[in-house]
């Protein structure tokens, strides 16, 4: 059976159960914010970046001298303890909630507080030897603290992701070498166009993913630059002299994370811009990976009702009436998961636009947003690479035999037969159905067998050289 | 060379040019508001629903006691020729502006005003006979006034889209009587599914397009609910006993539009509801009409390494390349057009979310995102009608084709081979590339050719009859 | 620990633990998505929905003919249990799927055969005796037991969260009761405008909720609309004659939800339009209650350096600095769920527009956003009902004083003075700081006390009278 | 009268007006689309880009032997002429059309082949010496010129949005000086928090500016990649050996514009990212330039019953009824028009991810986007900049009696009477009313009238000192 200790705020007082870390704060934002009914815990990047910052604040205090080296160092083992993965259930806020992070950084707060408190031989909740607020919380608030938190995990979700972006790149960069040599009908507005390769269309996914990780790697350096020492608003009030640049250098060893300590404190504590943009690159990232699937799906639709150029790895049963019938599911989930990822651009747009003055009090949701939608978009890539891409296969006859049969390839007859000639045999295959091939050499008999074979040789209409003549 | 008046209002004194029959604050605004460069005269409905609103005022007032039948009686005159279609040019307001609407008020009091003096034999700017706010906007605020003119114009606005939507269905259910007998194979997920008809997945789309008829008849009479009489933020302040029931029914008379008094004049004063739903389901026909574009691009592509079960009219040529190239441009236009309008429908969201108290200020963004959309959208419609869908024709052999090659016709035989022979039929083809029909009549020689034809008829094939045995 | 049964479909056989319902089907899919970590079992109704589809089918079936009564007893026997409310831990699909809800139906069609088969004596796994394709699917596909068991949750979350609402805006009504005398300015622009009362302004309030209680009851009946019988496409391949419209009469009486068949099979398989609606309504909501919420924030601002007309319930201490700050916390995080749901608004835009040709299988994360988007926005309503619009106090005598002290008072006085005096009245006012009373009466001595007393009553400010003289 | 010349194409012929300098194919689009009636005219940065390309194209042409220099300097010239601004009037085709682009290449093809015949001493239509297809779009293709002139106005439009922007960030730099010594209360979650100078709030207005035009000037970069030489699909089909490269050359003398060639020219012509990107810099700052706004308006709400910090110019009358109300237009206008392009960036993910295969097609409506969207915003910064911000006068005595009345100077107390004295001055001043020094010089003398003109002075609240004892 629980027993309770009591703890008191300046609203009132609250029996907690003595087994949990937390404290009143906690409690309170337990009983008010109930929407997702998923924890911060469920972010655990996000909790160990708040201990970080703690324990660099611990040390910066230690510093100027307004933090005595004992408490300081409960702190920090404290901290150690949670950046090492304890306690992660003790993070029990909702992702979503009001006060612009007070609740989860007074949850971090109480945590450290009460281990601390354990580690310097008192009981949880004698907060007069260790005080989450006047020590755990000191020379902060939650509007330094928490963004600067929320940097540091979002600077390791863009490093993860990207790993998943590098493994999705080389598959696709593997597929293309496989595919090098088959032949396909190139198509532009679903028109049958000019002929290439399928190694050149998978090189492709390859270079646009290869772009976005680059991209990546820059916004990465956008959320480096944090707060720490604004306290309440910018004005660095209650902290002491030269604490900022000391917290920003003892973070930046911490978490080997090269952050920087904002030039303009009033503007860095209530901006979001950061936020948009990683948004929007990882948007980007979104839609060219659903653009990517949604070519996949074309080019693996059929069996013979379809495209038919590619196999993807079959992965379940697609029909429980259909015998054989198998379903791309894999690009289908990616494809959704990218959409999740572009609604919740627009809901950091609206929580971005909608901070008012001296701080954007829609943070929480701005970062469930972020965590979410990194953590979805990375099982999905690796999803897609290992479940997919790894495993496709080309049908190389089918994609010869359409490039053979189009009426595209007469292109290549311009330059020998002229345009016009050119049009006439274009627009009698379109009507009769028959191939140029057919109608050019075997019926108007205008180049040789010979010619045909040299013109149409799969080097050729791989690599096409320029003939003028 | 021009003349000058001077007007003047509580900031100040302007010169005007006498020819024009706007005024000093209509002229602030010019000066005020250069964003889009597009006036509001590119919304006639808006201008003639203005005067409607003025017109009806005009009488109530004259009705409850507070406007000289005269006065009343020469703004009537002026509203009638606006309504007409005459004076569009004098509404020379940027469609995005500041103020609520005030602008665009004023600018129709002004020229109202003055057409009204000029009506009464004097001279423009004498305002002491006919003045713009005591007489032509008397018992109104901009905040009645300006929405229930946009309202009607939204509802005019609407009742042209259905008629682009009528015409639309209306090809697309010719068509789909046109192709009842085209046999074809269905897709789910891209990969070969069941038979059924081209004529049958027509009347899909004309289906799903009559189901937003249905739906944007509902919500034409969301908007029917007015403010008349709310004056400035719904207490009625200044306007006279009764005159809010009266206005309503001389606009009701006046416009031909069913109009009802809000109950609430506070709520209504302020409230956006009606556009945000307004843009749902003009939204909702968006995608529902690129979902079908993207249908009939797919559908018609090729014409060799693609679908090719259906032509669009060829409009125009799609390449200087290649002879012979011809791209669905009008599904491609529409599609666009789509997106437009659900790009709009984010700006309307956040518009309606910015309302602050007693008035939602970003009304004009609203009414500019509703304008275009419909007009924008409304004009695809009829081009798709009318350039591409009554134009299709199909490629009945190839259809067919594809359905007697397809695997998925095995299922049909699950009743007389049972599940465990067709799966292993199904397998053989799809390892071999043969047809059911080689396999099951021609080599195993399972079910004869007669047999073979009962259960592969048109008629079967077309209707599948449930067969249990 | 944990033994093994073997069971396999035609990609080949697997191992799954005993203790388990679901079999290979939802194993592969278990395998093949990890997205959001968040299985169906999250969304209770849609298991429940799930249940009552396969129980109707069932009995449509025996009515049918096409199963015997003790396998479709042992059916409904199953789905009894699972519909009140057992084995949900079965239900372990990752809430995004592909596949367009297969291996959610089979997720289904697995843990009931395999109830089913222990409610007939067998073990789990013995599919001859009842199985999850033949038996529990039987006249069924994906493609119409999905959509529908997702409406009919569909239905009962817009009921539920109608609840919510209801209660929001009771809650608004009895404080726009007990806050009738509160006469306070009314805002336009931000600026001042016109005296009315806080009664009135919270009328508006509960309203404007009133009216989305009207537009979420219209759009339920909007999703009634299903497609079982359609099977694969929409022909009803495989159905049993009659089958369509029995099990529509078995669906309805099983859930008491009037469920209604569409009229075109082909067309409502593959439309999400319902859901975009549904969409667009909560959407609607969303911005709604978030403009409400923008309200509170503004008019509890302060308290010495904002408006300060209303008290929000203390919900939380706001800060660690300063002594006594509270903060707005609970319309906050209302304000952030707005935000989420407006977001998903465009996921299942994306979705939609996605579907191609005769299924769309983007619909999983339709049902995810919509799923969540209702369970957030329903949360955040009582939220905000029970721990802040419950317990708003009015500061009277601040709201009093804004009036009396306002410019705007100034309006009142014009049919006695005049427009000029009193605009030089306005005038003075605004550049000395001075109250319109203290120029008026006091140095001008243009009034009396007593004239100004009649005038400025709190009955006449509350319900202006119009004055013609 | 019009006369007419005869102009065919593979579809037919048509009679075009003599007068006219487009041909056939321009006429086809002008007929086909009609959706927005806003001609390419309307963008004369993406006409004159569209001339650069091809005078690069000729002289690139010329360079490699494919053009003959009479005809290569005869495109020259008519192309020197649309940049310096003549035939704009020529550009007819629709913002929004089919065909990705084609048209608009076309036309400028076609105006170019017209000009350069005249030029040449030939009739229009004369295309035997200077042929549309053959000369001007020689060694191209609509998939290559399109998206590199697109980019190039791109690059333009950046350029100039940004000189906007520093004109706004220089004039809120220079208001921040003008306010460096206005103390005024810092408020977070629109509650009181603790005091800063209203020069501080600006320069973090001007800050954020800044950081924007970083962001700008980095992604402006990112669009420098062009892919001239791809031709239909980026295998340089029928591009002479060398071309690309000259070609790029060719264009960066041309335009100064620092373009590169992309390295795989398959990913490069269907890929969007680039525009994706750029939308997300333009959003973010849409949406700092909205808040900003929003909180121009908060503080400059009143004027008696607002905040009333600071004082807007009076751009024109806001009501008719009250004398003397003046509403924020300037900043309402601009909040309307990020709210509009925060919607085209929906418009614009839809769009790049509806590209398929080789090409995405619906780039036209992403320039339309990107193009109204920096036009709208560029004027809007500017409005807000000379008709706003320039004129922005503070309220100084009330700002300072805002901080002086507040409970938040309470902290400052700390360090000398302890948390807990403190906590019960602002508990006493909350319930009473009072100001904390009312209670804490006068009636509870703690502090000496000295001691609290020490710690409040100015000079302390606006750099608050840290104090540690």
């Amino acid at each position: 059976m629980s027993t309770f200790r009591k703890e008191h705020d300046f609203l009132g007082e609250k029996e907690i159960p003595n087994e949990v870390y937390y404290g009143i704060q906690t409690l309170r934002a337990l009983e008010n914010f109930h929407i997702t009914g998923i924890p911060i815990s469920k972010e655990p990047l996000f909790i160990k970046a708040f201990a970080q910052v703690k324990k660099a604040a611990a040390l910066a205090n230690m510093d100027c001298g307004v933090l005595k080296p004992a408490i300081a160092e409960a702190i920090c083992k404290a901290c150690d303890r949670i950046i090492a993965g304890e306690f992660l259930d003790q993070f029990v806020t909702d992702m979503i909630q009001g006060g612009a992070g007070t609740s989860v950084n007074m949850n971090a707060n109480e945590v450290i507080a009460n281990l601390g408190l354990e580690i310097l031989g008192h009981k949880k909740g004698e907060y007069d030897f260790l005080h989450p607020n006047n020590h755990v919380n000191c020379s902060q608030s939650t509007n330094d603290a928490y963004p600067t938190a929320f940097r540091l995990a979002l600077y390791n979700k863009i490093e993860s992701f990207i790993k998943s972006l590098v493994a999705l790149e080389q598959s696709f960069a593997k597929k293309s070498e496989e595919f090098a040599g088959v032949l396909k009908m190139g198509r532009t507005q679903l028109q049958d166009a000019v002929p290439m390769t399928l190694g050149a269309e998978f090189h492709g996914f390859s270079t646009t993913i290869k772009e976005d990780i680059q991209r990546l790697q820059e916004v990465k350096m956008l959320i480096c630059e944090i707060n720490m020492g604004a306290t309440a608003i910018g004005t660095s009030i209650n902290a002491p002299e030269g604490y900022p640049a000391i917290v920003t250098e003892h973070l930046r060893e911490i978490t080997g994370i090269p952050v920087v300590l904002a030039e303009d404190l009033i503007e860095a504590t209530c901006d979001t811009g950061a936020y948009v943009q990683v948004s929007g690159v990882l948007k980007r990232s979104a839609i060219k990976i659903s653009k990517i699937c949604n070519d996949l799906r074309l080019l693996s639709s059929g069996p013979r009702a379809g495209l038919n150029e590619i196999n993807l790895p079959k992965m379940q049963p697609g029909s429980s009436i259909m015998p054989g019938k198998v379903n791309p599911v894999i690009p289908e989930v990616v494809n959704q998961t990218a959409y999740y990822v572009i609604g919740t651009d627009v809901t950091i747009t609206m929580a971005a636009e909608a901070g008012q003055l001296q701080l954007n009090v829609m943070e929480p949701v701005i970062a469930y947003s972020l965590f979410s939608s990194f953590t979805y978009l990375e099982n999905a890539c690796y999803t897609l690479q290992a479940k997919c891409v790894d495993g496709i296969t080309a049908n190389e006859e089918i994609c010869k035999n359409m490039v053979m049969n189009s009426i595209g390839i007469v292109t290549s007859l311009n330059p020998i037969l002229g345009y016009e000639e050119s049009a006439s045999i274009a627009k009698e295959a379109l009507i009769t159905g028959k191939s140029i091939h057919e109608i050019t050499v075997l019926e108007r008999r205008l180049i040789t067998q010979e010619k045909w074979d040299e013109i149409f040789s799969i080097e050729n209409l791989i690599h096409p050289k320029f003939i003028n003549q």
